[in-house]
């Protein structure tokens, strides 16, 4: 088959490769209708993630139909659609008998695209396939339900979850970036009274507001009157920055919460001095995926709209090109670019920019 | 009377004062059995809380009798022994009416012995005294009623509430002075698998190990079994330091929870790089004092052990030695020193160590 | 002045009073703007609350304008526009410490219009004022602000709170009321899927469809549908009837809950024999009115839309009039009924039904 | 093997059945060490539960050594010594996901000695065994070690955590049979101010202060203290009986919790006309066993101490004479009785009553 194949920092490319076959009991194989890039890619490309050897297929988020199945699976059968969730997860450890997949220790986690061939493919092997897949409860667009695999359960557990949005709520997303957007959308289900979107590209601001946004700023005006104001009920850093995190501890009100959402690649300075009397919480948390059978309700119920999120939608085949265009998306306003393995034309050939 | 009184960085002296009367409908004027001198009170005698003004009666926890009540005052009545709280709460804006008394819009908060005259002293006026009084149950030690003004609801409300201690736990309190002592006392309520005190000081460890903590050490070994094993469900920063807390954020288990207990001076690193996908939560806070009547009923049922934290107690007209005792604390494991204003003969006149 | 004043079971009259006064420096005495009618004021006409005695002026919802304070009163000056709330707190006690101002032990929880004189007159006396307003933040339409008082912070509280609605729920509103049907509009605020109301009245149920619920039924097959399908997140008893409440436990999904917030004079049967494995919990609750800050400020910023609640509006010379109107609700569909005190031409003089 | 069998209504014996093999990837075998005899067995012998066929071998509990996994099995092999759970779990399905794995669709639940063979055997087969057994992690004695099969989850999940015991709390406890007594035993690590058990044996009520109870009484004095008084914090219904539960919602303060962790047969009478009133919440729920681990850490560490409940031990050939001593304990006190299968020679052949 052919794939996206991460040949070591810097250099990726559109290969044939060996097609997945079912190597354990608990795998199923998943043809590949949708996948798409995410910032860790980015990590991987940059060398970041040194685990990550050369050879592998990267991506690990998908939605696809499954055509194999191993002996051991119960719960999917040739013909289902089903989510591939960026967290596989055995089932049987402790962390995941407590709900907590992504820290699973039975050989699940993040290991798709990262430690064995991922989703950027014809194919994918989905281990523990019971376990990490969702079968899709209805006919959603593929550009929507590949979010379910990863941006939109990180954008509710670990930054409204755990940031606790509720009614009323003045809410501040620091970073407008896809999972930050997506954080967005989902805050408004609680009814917030309004959610800002904070980011140095003017591009994304414009993104933000188009995905439900109140009010979108570099920082400045809005941000100051939280300083010297009542400050925000709930913070979401999804910036990964530490400046972007201490923003965060200033914006937040006494007694608000901040919740780290995105993936910092150096430590930050926290003001305990100020804020030790102003009974906040700070929440840091790798996504679990817990929530993607909920999540996909409220997709089916038309209560949570992300399609502004999908940006670009291309071929399969120009994967390379999507990582090209993802990696520009702060400066463009890209966000979530589409790979589409059209079944029988292969796609329009070119680069599609919706919305 | 005779007071404690602030005369500016470095300087206090036991001095004459006018008798504190009635000033507003809401006040009460109580005559002090027991006080006791808090690491606050030290910060402001080195002059880092600028507010506090020279002439300022210093102290803000107390035992006492009511002697005289405003004519708003309802719950009270001269005769009435009451703890005096730490925080005064006017009892009607919005942080009060939501229980954050600590956070007081309407004149209170922590006043006594910062803004307003304070507990060492033989009487003192306590502003709000429906909200900011606790009727005396039972008949404990004034020794052990007097924790009930600020050290063991912050113990709970900061560290063991916020830490979310729970059977079976590991604890960690880092930095064993009279608070992180406390929190070991009242994790204890929640029967923990083992609670680990960590402190530079032996006399504190030793002090510590009195208190009900199962081991303590100078950070070594255990700690150092933590960083590279389970980690620790729940630690406590109770050392003020920003190493103390770096200490906790290498402790702490992946799922779990840090609760600042400790009032920095000073920011501290966040290695977010590393506790991004570890699912911890931070909190902050003040006190708030609202579990106070609840503790004071498991001191009254014997639940809870706390007398070990007062390990010396002398008459009130020795208040500047006190200060002197309590701030060599580290060295000599010196905990809480209780200031008593016998009322027949002044006490015996010289310090006695308990223990 | 002029109040409707109770002469024992199936007698009120509109009478000439005695103007209220300052009685406590707790109190103030507010000008009425807008009363209403609830449904406690006809059991108190039936007789079932025997407490209420021959000569009082009933009516515990309010909004209007203070006229005078008692010397004791901080937070209100004349001129300032407030809800008068159902529920009076001394706001010193145990419970209101806690914030379970309806269960206040200092002389205050559900007083007005039952203990002491109440809000359908043209002045009231408000005892604990300072706990027991809530300064308008904005201008609602004093229809909208009456609700405040106590129907929104039922429904909130005791329906939507207790009952823990969340996202994609299910919820099942057994009764349309008055508060029922706020509670249809409260639950929106967290994105459930569909809410379903209840009722025998087909003139509520039409009332429910304008509240916001997404289906509405004489107890049928939808309601069947519950009990043989996966039943419903959460069931929200608001009939107050034995046979309500056998409903909402049928209709539960396990693992649901049940919250209990109409006002039942009876016993019910409780099937325990089929809840045990259900892992249900069934909350009651009565209001303690600590939400309203929260409430208006959701009103404030158009989050919450309960303007149909409001279908007669008239003069406050014309109350007995309103209590014929809305004791007829259940057939003709009318829900609340705003008490107006005109200043400066008494009304239109004619009943107004909206909507 | 043998094995206690069910004939049918008032029928078991003790016969010669064919061996359990691995009849599924997920199964294993294990070598039963210790079994005992729970009250739905009773339930099952009176012919109250009719999907329980004749010829099922009973038992749903058991400590004992894995003989043989299938392919599919992951977690254990051959020699581990485990705890069995009452309740299996495909850990696949939605609840399972979810941590409900008493609520398992994919074939788990409670199977165990009621769908499919159970533990009073020589040998019982598992399924889904990486879902439905536990690893013991240390090697406690197998008597206490098989009160973690359901006895303690149930205490602890059902009663302590949905009745949310907490320090200081009054916590009573109505039926002291083997469940109701783990109940105290786990509600102890709370720190409560007191438990008090009620029950209508007085054997059963000297086995409550065995267990730890602070006082124990047949419906009397003290309950009727908590009636007319300040209630307690938390009544568990431990009996079953319509009667009981009436009475814990008589005995609940304002505000408390009813947490119904028998297994009624019967509907009962609810008094919504005065607990409408009381902000109360009662919750009903079948065991997870998902604290099963958390329990057996809490045994290890010697935070719980429920050896009391073991009254009687005996051989597993007498298990016929077993259900004789368990279905009289209320008279006799019996509470759990412990059948070892003694590897070597059998057990002494007599009952022992302990304690």
């Amino acid at each position: 088959m052919r794939a996206l194949v991460y040949h070591g920092p810097g250099s990726i490319s559109w290969d044939t490769v060996a097609d997945p076959v079912i190597e354990d009991p608990g795998d199923a194989v998943v043809r590949v209708e949708t996948t798409t890039v995410c910032g860790t890619d980015l990590h991987i490309l940059r060398g970041d993630l040194a685990e990550a050897a050369g050879g592998t297929v990267l991506g690990h988020e998908a939605v696809g139909e499954v055509v194999a199945t191993g002996d051991g699976v119960r719960r999917l059968r040739p013909g289902n659609r089903v989510v591939v969730s960026s967290v596989s997860a055995c089932g049987r450890c402790r962390p995941c008998r407590d709900r907590m997949f992504g820290q699973c220790r039975g050989g699940g986690g993040w290991i798709l695209g990262h430690l064995v061939h991922g989703t950027q493919a014809e194919y994918v092997r989905v281990p523990f396939a019971d376990h990490s897949t969702h079968r899709l409860s209805f006919s959603p667009s593929s550009d929507e339900a590949v979010l379910l695999a990863e941006v939109l359960p990180t954008a509710y557990e670990v930054g409204v979850r755990n940031g606790e949005v509720g009614p009323g709520d003045t809410v501040v997303v620091v970073g407008a970036g896809p999972v930050g957007l997506a954080t967005v959308a989902v805050a408004r289900l609680y009814s917030p009274r309004r959610v800002i979107a904070v980011d140095l590209s003017t591009a994304r601001l414009k993104a933000a507001l188009r995905m439900g946004a109140d009010a979108a700023e570099v920082p400045g005006r809005m941000i100051g009157e939280l300083y010297d104001g009542p400050g925000a009920d709930v913070v979401v850093e999804a910036s990964g920055e530490p400046e972007g995190f201490v923003l965060c501890t200033r914006a937040v009100r006494t007694g608000g919460h901040i919740a780290v959402i995105g993936t910092p690649g150096r430590s930050t300075t926290l003001h305990l001095e100020s804020l030790w009397r102003k009974n906040v919480t700070i929440s840091t948390g790798q996504v679990d995926t817990s929530s993607t059978p909920w999540l996909m309700e409220l997709l089916r119920f038309g209560r949570l709209r992300v399609s502004p999120l999908i940006t670009h939608s291309l071929g399969l085949e120009r994967a390379v090109e999507a990582y090209e265009v993802f990696s520009h998306g702060t400066a463009s306003g890209a966000l979530k670019v589409a790979l589409h393995h059209w079944r029988d034309d292969g796609g329009s050939g070119s680069v599609e920019q919706r919305g």
